[in-house]
Order: structure tokens, then sequence, then C-alpha cells
């Protein structure tokens, strides 16, 4: 019985859009799916560039309208991999064409939008995917059914921490990234919207946040003519603009069920690539994960004699564990792309199913509701009270 | 020429009273020091255990009546290693007859007997040593001559956590440190006294401070008869009481130069039993250090080539390495204990060579007050200045 | 300007085969080639399951019939990924053929096998590889390339285990790999080959062997209906065979250039799922890897104060790492295939830029020279001079 | 009741004679030991620094003639501490003299000497205690007891390597332990020696071994006036003379119980100073030690559900632990001078009780007889047999 297709029209050609078509051309090949995701239409901007990228992953046409793509008959699913400012707009289009979406984080600029786009998917009755794709790291699902098994028993403890360091020179130029109105916020939004929608699903919902937030350079060169290249030295040394975002954020936060957690979001923690860490300490154990060692999962159960209690590394590659009975035999590593494929095989399959995948763009409002509180609350020094789920 | 005897008499005959008398009867033998330690007078309450101790360490005499002792014109040292709620009076006493001060942490129960403390000890001009030991971990002293010599350059983060997990268990009883009138507070001041110590000594004064704190379990059994055995099961399990101090603390922090910082300070981090935790990083490199292992720092230089940049162990038993001359060859690792020895070498020669050492009692009062003001924060919900050094 | 097409067949579909394919497929997407392979034919045996390969993978026509595929005109290249007791036969005849050869390790059964492929591909004139793909992991070439740029001086000592641990349950049936007329021999052809290959690479040629081996359990069930499933307790309980290959081998070993190294290959290192381990020890500097970690490479720079030194974890995902700008942005790890996609990427250049690849077929000789010494010392427990390069 | 007095008496007063006498005196302070030792006669050859020795160390009285020493009625206790050269002369000495022995490692020069001096000992029988001190690691006696209770099950690997890097520079003396009339062997003796006694201890008689041997420097400045000192450049450049024992050792053995080993000695593992490795791999369970981390073990059950599997990091400072309930709460690391504390203490029970002590003189002979067989093998390229236990 051939699979259904399902066309695809990707929005976005940068890192994501080379991240997702390979998700979308690999995730039926290595996993049996009830869909087939066909790679339709690439959308970008630079006609030369578009074309290039369509033919190297195979796109069957290109386009510069977004708006006309995304409500072609044709197209089932709406892939949306652009800068976070143009997310709003589109899913809702996407949305109200009554296309399934698939759609990079962070979610939105702002709360309001996030809401927006909610309000829109649920009217609309369509699947939503917000792609904090961390969730599908074998090691994190792993650490979630442990969870889910009671492993860990009642939690106290979260302790997050994504950490970066590619902005700490004084010459890397100002980016969409470090503009408010571009990207919303800096760390908090780029970084701390992965830990925080982590923490949501092995831990539960925040209901209270304090925060700190930080610029450590206030001014930076303006971006040169290549304004796409993330280069230090690689502005216009002479013309100088505002960052306006964050660089760093910390927060101390409780959760609705009793644990207290913490979390730091920067780009300035130097020799830091891409740590995203996190900690969860339970009555009767404890897990521990460092995105740079991804295949791996630090466990300890409590429930030991204590002479013979350790974090042990489990490596996470037997077959039984989550998604990698799909890749390679044990001890055979997998990669951050993955995450990408295990996405696209569960969305298409949510999508086929007509069953629910998360965290969905309503699920990244709950997620927006906590760095909103944590954005507030740096302003003000006060606690904030976040709202739960949306 | 024979080096100076310096009379000492030790409060407190637990475990610190053990800790302190190896580091008093060990110090002389590895460090070369202008004065020589003598085992005066060990005072305790309980005779019969008194002596016992007194003759396996080697003081001379004992004494249950600390007053009269503390006064005894022979004495030059009084060391205090009694529970919290004493060391405000004992302090004051010593100060006041002119005695040098070695004093265990945390300081004081509140803030106000801190700085009564360190008032009495100005006025006397007596040389005060409050022990946060973990200054005198090789690898740390190590990290500070590494900022200090402006290897990290401008710092940016503080991150410190000191982890355990000794009352997870909800049938450990209701000892003193469970009992605000006892203990002042729970790992704030007893954990994290020591991790601010470490960030005023490593990257400068708290400027703010917001915090939550969490008391997991708020009711326990009272303690048996042996109310001093600190055993899970070990209470009357029929009566119980109140839980009077904070189980975990979180604190998000600024710092006066522009740096931010979290700690993080609890006793239900599942697995940690004695991990004080700290990363810092700069502008020009980072270091991260773990009392686990504490022979080792980690130090990464961001001034190599990007493609060669990496946090490096560096074994701190190098005979370059802060005190390690005194003791073995390179990669033969140093323990817990050796840190109290270093502390009574250098305090020998601070009290011998009228020079001052730190932290000293007035320390240990701007530590207080940013622990202080982290009460006020999690009580209150708002950001509570510091106000710096005392 | 086109590319040039290059059709592949590929002979073998089981684990490798899918390795393969996925290599031949994602290759010219991520890296620019001067080729664009084509996935032409897929060979095997079982139809039916031989087109469920072919579609999932995208091959345009299937085959069970590989002498005449080897020969066909419109092949240009040919893949072989078979069982071990196939290449020499398949490597001889497409060497016969004029084709490129990208062939599977380990090489042959025996040495003389090998000597006969290398002799057919010198006389042919093809271009041949053979997949030692660990020399294509980034961390391992960035190792090569501290080597040979110095960085680590006069080389005193290699250290290399390669340790499984998949067959020390009892109940695992005696597959082929665990004859020796199948496989030639146990861990030493299969892991040992990787070891010998690395050692090569990154040391020199290796003068003297003498070797230990081992087989720890000596007679397993008789392989089931469906003999190809690595599972234990899967066999035919009744009927037991004899395993005619080691378990585990040990080898002591000269370098032609005045280093000395050791090697361990075992099936029954417990725990250990594929850690191939090495560590090269020079007057300047070390390294040290582990495949378990493959993006992380630990380098130690003993030119540094001695204060300072420590091995330090480079994350070896910057772009100016080898074969790593094609990826993620920094710290964005990769896995296991992508070993793979730079053997395609690298090979593919070869062949049209009509320059050799390393390891060839030849240089697999000089390997297999190295471990039929070790077969012979472990007999006669003698010290085994080996010949050095093919 | 006060404790049997057993007067010791010390001979050699350099690193070694610094850690005995700091184990003599701090043993029945953290022990309650049926014996008290009593620092009685510190013997040396330079009396001025002999008694500045003796002074710090508390040592009652120092001589220079250790043969009048040995013999002396009020002795009770010889404790060798010299360069290996004395041992044999020494302890048939004091044997026949009637003391209890504690010998420094390695045993003596060669083989003979050391059956010589096994003989001595058993004809007198008293108490001989070889100071293999890394038994006593509560890290190591706990593997020891996951071993003895089953936790591995029947063992199929030892894998040892004790790497050490003080002599790579060309400029570092030919000081006494590169002259095989003084040393015997080199790290074969020196590091070699502790890794065989810990594999005969855990996995136990080794029945084979082949080994390769390497002097990577053979020639170096003869050492200064100061030859002591253990700096590079400190010799004297004009005057050279010839290295006559190894730099490093590989080893690849055979156990009596079907079991197979690798051992690695050498002191030009660039960066490692003291890491005196094992790993020991079991049907049931495997354990990994590194001394540079002497408070943890490495433990995998594999008795687990493969999804839960993986090696733990269990820190040895538990009270349940061997040794540990003597010293510090759990989390408070020991270190490498602990080792020797333990020894004195388990040696003073042994004294008082009349039982025997592992490691003792004629265990070391069997230890001596494989480091012997691998000399031998070194020379002749063949594998050579080992007698089992003395």
């Amino acid at each position: 019985m051939p699979a259904k297709h399902l066309n695809v029209a990707l929005l976005g050609t940068k890192f994501m859009g080379k991240a997702h078509s390979h998700a979308w051309s690999s995730a039926a090949k290595f996993f049996d799916l009830p869909g087939d995701p066909v790679l339709k239409v690439a959308v970008g901007r630079d006609k030369p560039s578009l074309d290039e990228f369509a033919t190297r992953w195979g796109w069957e046409e290109t386009a510069t309208d977004w708006q006309h793509i995304v409500t072609r008959p044709d197209i089932d699913i709406v892939d949306i991999a652009t800068p976070t400012a143009l997310h709003c707009e589109m899913a809702i289009a996407a949305a109200e064409a009554g296309k399934q979406i698939f759609c990079e984080k962070p979610l939105a600029l702002d709360l309001a939008q996030a809401e927006r786009m909610a309000a829109a998917v649920n009217a609309a009755g369509v699947t939503s995917y917000l792609n904090h794709n961390y969730r599908r790291v074998p090691a994190v699902a792993f650490a979630k059914h442990l969870i889910d098994t009671g492993r860990l028993g009642r939690i106290f403890h979260w302790r997050g921490a994504y950490l970066q360091s590619w902005i700490i020179d004084p010459t890397f130029p100002l980016t969409w990234h470090l503009q408010a109105e571009h990207a919303g916020a800096g760390p908090l939004w780029d970084l701390g919207s992965h830990s925080v929608d982590l923490a949501r699903y092995l831990v539960g919902e925040i209901a209270s946040v304090q925060a700190v937030t930080k610029t450590f350079i206030e001014e930076r060169p303006l971006p040169g003519a290549d304004a796409g290249t993330f280069k230090s030295g690689g502005g216009n040394a002479a013309a100088r603009g505002k960052v306006t975002v964050e660089d760093a954020a910390i927060m101390a936060v409780t959760f609705a069920n009793g644990a207290i957690g913490s979390f730091e979001s920067t780009r300035f923690a130097t020799g830091r690539k891409n740590a995203n860490l996190f900690e969860v300490y339970g009555e009767k154990g404890a897990v521990a994960f460092d995105l740079e060692r991804l295949n791996e999962l630090e466990f300890l159960d409590a429930t030991l004699p204590s002479s013979e209690q350790g974090f042990r590394t489990v490596l996470v590659t037997e077959a039984e564990h989550p998604y990698l009975s799909a890749w390679w035999p044990p001890g055979h590593v997998i990669g951050y792309e993955h995450t990408f494929t295990h996405a696209v095989a569960d969305f298409v399959k949510a999508v086929c199913g007509g069953s629910p995948i998360h965290p969905s763009i309503p699920d990244g409002v709950a997620t927006m509701r906590v760095l909103d509180a944590a954005k507030q609350s740096a302003a003000t020094g006060t606690r904030v009270a976040c709202c739960g789920p949306a």
C-alpha cells in the first residue's frame, strides 16, 4: 500500500531551511511512515540562491511569494523556517488556509503574537507543531520515560542552562538576532524557549518567575553589505547601532507542582558552543543531560544501596531507546540533525493519524508566558506569576 | 631558631573539631611556619567523650567551661568549631580577651550577630579568620591566580551551585540544622555562604539579589535520645516538629562590576554528596570547578585559535600550584582535610606576621548581607540591593 | 556546469548497504562535489526485501546477479558492502572490469586474498577505497592535522583499543561472524583492522607484533531459521557448533619509527558498545579519542607552562575543523553515519580528479600483514616481524 | 585499656620517609587500633637533614647506622623506605632479628633477591607487608568487594596502565631510577609492580607474559652535585651516561583463570602524571579506576535492563565503603597519603592479631616473577610462562 503523498512548502532556506530539507527527505527512509513527504515548493527571496538550494535539496519548485504558496490547494504542509518576525503572519495565513503547520522556534516576537497564532490554529483545527526539536533527542525522550514511569519520584529541582558564546567578540556585527524588532528578545527567546519547553515537558508548568537580564555589549558595528554573515569583524566598523536585546538572562522559578528551578540563557559563556544542559533531581533518582553529548543520559537511581549509587552514563543508542531502532546498532551515535528527522516522522504520523503532537503552537504560548514573565521580572525586579498552560 | 609557640583553645569537638585538630597538628609538619601551634585545651560539654577526643588528638588539657578558657592568659588562639548559634558570643568574648580568632562558618545566626562580631574584632584589633576553607583548595586558589593575572579578562558570568542530598529521606530527624533558632537558616547559610564567599573572592561584590527558597519537607520526626545522630529513621516517629529553615534556595544576582550570576544551594539534589560547583566565564577565558574532584580545575583559554580551544582538565598537583610544594609529587592528589591545613598554615603566618588574612570575620559580614538579602527577596519577591563590603 | 553523473552499483543491502545508501544520497547535498553519484543498481539475494530496500533508498534498479552488474558498461562505481568472504572475488571482478571500487572492511578473509585484490587493483589502475571510515571522523582527521603539523613532536606511544560487548551472552548464536570460513577472524579482523588502520594513519608502519588471542565461549547454538538475527536466545538451542574465531585479542607492537604500541580488540568488554579508543603520546603533546564521543578530541599541549597543562576537550565542530563547514554551526554535533558521507565525498573527488584516496585496497594489505602477524604470534608465542607498506 | 606500644624504626627519610611518617603518626588518630605506633628512630645518612626530618615528624631519635637499629631489642617494627637496592639486605636483617616488616615497593632489584627476602621472612615467621598501597584506595577495595561478591561474574579482561611523564625532557638527569644497578628496572619495576599487584588482587594469578620494552632516550646528563633533585636541566650537561633501564613496557598476558590482560607502564605518557588505570570486564559487570580520581569507581552492572546500563561514577566516600568511616562525611574526598594511613592501620592490626596481611613480601615474589618474565619476553620475543604464587 503506497503511503499518502504529503506536499510540503518550505518557507525559509537558510540554516533551518537546510536542516528541515534534510529531515523531509530522510524521514521516510529511516522510519516507516503513513505519509510520504514530497518536497514540493521552496520559498525564498533571492531567486538565484533559492534555485541553487532547491536543486541541491530536491525541491520540485521554487517561489518568492509565500502568500500565494500558502494558499495553494495542492500544499498539505507549511513549514515555517524563517526568522522569528515572520512567523506570526505566516502561521495565521497557513492556518486560515487549512494547512498543517510545522513551525520553527522561537514562536513569535511576543506573547500577543503567540496568542493570535494559537487562536488561528485552534480555530482552524489544523495540526501544528512547534519545533523544539530537543524533546526528540533520544536521551531526552528517555529521560521523559524515566520520569513518567516514576523512576525519579517527586521532583524537587530543575537546573537548566543553555550556554553559547558566539557574540562575545565586540566586533561581531549587529545582526537581526540582536535587534528587538526582528528577534523579539535575545537568548531568552532563542535559547530560553528551548529550556522552558524542556522543563515543561519533564517537570511541569511554571508558576512564577524572577529574572535578571543583562546586555554586556550595548553597541555594535552595523552589518556590512553581506548582512547575513555571522562573522566577527565583518561589519562596518564606522557605523554602529544599539543592541536592543539582552545578551544573557537568569531565571529563578517555582513550578506548580512544588518543585523549584533555575534557568540560564546566554551567548556569553566563553567556550560553550551549544551547551543545552539540564538536571532534574527527584526523590528516587536524578538525570542530567548536555546537548554537546546528546547520545548520553546521566541517570542516578537513588533506590539502589547507597554504596552503589552514582550517576551512570547511559549511551542512549540501544534499540529499546526512543527512535533508535530506526538508525544504527548500539554504540553508533547520532547527531544534531537527527532530531529534525524525528520531528518530521512524528509530525507525519500526527498529520496522518489526526492525533495531536507536542509541543504545538498552543504549547508554545505557555512557554512564551513564562519568558514574557521573565522579561517583566527583569524590568521590575519583582516576582511574576505565570498562568500555566494556554 | 625555634618557632614561637602558639597555644590554641579549641571550642567544639564534633566533625569540625576533628578536622581542626588534624589541621593544627599537621600544618607545621608540611609547611615551614613562623609559629608552632600547640594543642593546648579542647573544650566540650560531655566530659567522657571530650577526654577521649583530647587523648586521640593530643590536646594537652580539656575543659567544659569555654568562658574561662577564652580569657586564660596563656591562650593565643581561640578556634570556634561549635554550632552556629554559639559563634557570636564566643567570638565577641575572644576578641574582647584579645585572642586571635579562627572561626568556623557560617558566621552567625543572622546579619545583626555578624555585625556585632565584626565590630568586636575590629575594636580589639585581633586577627580573625572565617573558615571558608574552599578558598584554599589549590585549584580554587589557582583559579584566583588566573583571574588576577587577567587570563579571563572581563567577567560576564558566575554560575555557582552547592548541591547535597543528605536530608531527602522524610524520616531524617529534625536536627538542629533544620531549626532556625539553632542554624539561622538552611543551605542558604550552610552552603550558600561558601558559594557567596567564593564568588566574592573570584568575581567581586554582589550588588543585588533575587531569590526563591523552598522547604520540601515541612515536618520531621523529632530526634531520638541520641539527638546527634544524623541517621534517617533515627528519630522519634511519633513526635514530630516543624522544619523552620529552607531546604533549598536559588539566587539570581548582579555584581557591582557588571557580571551577573546564579547560585543554587540545596540539600535535595539527589545523588550529589558535596558538589560545590562553580563556573566563571570571562572575555578571554573560563574556569569550572567541582569540589568532588577538588584536584582538578577546568580552564579554557579563549585566546587560542578557535579550532584548538576546549576546557582542559588541569590536575592541580604541580609544585608551581598553590600549596602543592608542601605535599607530594605531581599527580599525587590531596583531599578535603588538606584545605584546613592550608587555612591553619596561612592563619599562623598572618598571626605571626601581623598581616590580615581573608576571609576575615568582617569579610563574613559582606557575605551575610548577600544571604540576608536573599532571604528578604525570597519572602517579598522583590530584588534586594546589597551594600557591598562591610 | 552540471556535475558528471557517476553510476553506482551497490553489492549488499544489510547494515552496510543502508549506511552506504544514505551516504551516496546525501554526499552531494552537503558537499560541493565534482561528480554526482547516481544510485543505479542495488544488488542482493532476496528479491522481495531487495525491492523494498531499493524503493526506500531510491535505487533505480535491482539485481540478484552481481557478476553481470559489475561488468555493465554504464556502471562507474562498484560499492562492495557484502560479508567479508565475498570481497575478494567481487573486488577482482570489478577491477578487471575497470570499475572504481568502494569496498567495506575488513578487506578479506586472509592476507593471500588481500594481496590478490591489491594486485588486481594495481593492474587495472582503478581507484580503490577501503572503508576504514573512522579516518574521516573530523576529530580523527584533526588529530592527524595536529600530528602532521608537529604539535605532538616525536611519538612515543600508541594505545589503541576497540571494545564491544555484543556476544557475551552464551546463547548468542553462531552467526557467520563467529566462523573463520566466513569472517576470516574475529575482532582482530573486524575491530583490529580499524585500529591498525588508524595507527598506521597517525603514527606510521608497524614493525613487529606480539599477540594473545582468546575464545571465551567455544561453542554456541546454531542460528535458527532466521540466521540473520543478531539476537541472544534466537538460536537453535539443541544444535550447537564450534566458534572458530577469537573473541578477543591483545597486541604489543613496535613501530618502524621507534614508537611502541598496544592494541586490544574484543567483543567481551562488558558495557562498551562501540568504544574505538586511542591515545597518542608525543614529545610535545598528546591526543585521546573515543568513538562513542566522536565529536570530541582530547588534546594536551606539552609546550604550555606545566601549571596550565591538561587534556582539553576540543569539540570538533568548528568550521575550521575537517569536514565541518559542510554541516551545522559550532556545537551542533554529528553522528556515526556522517563518516560515510565524508568517505563518499572524498571518494567522488578522487575518482573525478584521478587522485588517490587512502586507505586504498593496497593500504589494506599493509594492515592485513599486521593482523596476520598477530595471528601467527598468538599461535606461536613469538614476536613476528611485519613488512611495512605493501 | 591502653593500646600496646609498637616501636617503629624508619629506614629512609626522603619522599617515602615523609609519607610513612605521616601514616605512622596519623593512623591511631583516625582508626581504633589495637597497637599504638611510636615513632622511635629515624635512620638516614645525612645527619643535619635527618635531624631536621626527625624534629618535624616527631621521631624520638635518629641514627645513621641501620644495622644497629634493626637489631635493637626495643624496636618492634622495621619500616624500609629506602631506594630499592637496599631493600634486600635490610629486610633479611630485619627478619633475622625477628622484627615485623613494613617494606616499600618495588620489592627488590631482581627475582633472586626477592626470593631470598621471602625465604628469610618465612623462616623467621614475622609479619611482612609490601607497600602496594593502592590496594587500600577505598575505591579499589570496593572493586575487590564487588568482584568477591560475584557482581562481575566470570572475568574476561584486565586492562591496566600506569602512565607517567616525568622524564620526557632529555635534559632530565641520569638519576638512580634510570640505572639498572640501583633500580633493577624502569617503570616495569616501579609502576608495573603496582599494576601486577592490583591485577593479582582483583583477577588472579598470571600464567604467561609477552612483552615489549623500549628506552626512548638512551643517554642523559649525569646528575649535578645535588644528585637528588628531580629537575630537568639540573644535570651536568657535559658529562653524560647511559640509561640502563627501559622507559616504557607493554605486556600482553594470560591469567590462570582464563582471562587475558594488558599492561602498560611508562614514564613517557605526555600529560599523565600518576595515571594508574585499570578496567576489569566480567560476565555480569565491569569496573574502571583512575588513581588521579581516586575517590571514584566506575561500575557497570550488566544485570540491569540494557536500556538502563551505563558506567556509573560511584563516589567512594560513604561510611559503608572500605576505610571511609574513619574519615569525613560523604562527598568529602580523601587523597593519596590516606592509602598509607590505611596500610599502617591494617598492618598494626595484623601485627597485634598475629594475622597475615597482603600483599606480603612472599606475595611480592609472585609479582616479581611476572615482571621478570616480562623482561625475558622483551629480550627474546617469546611468550614466557610464570609460576603463579610463590
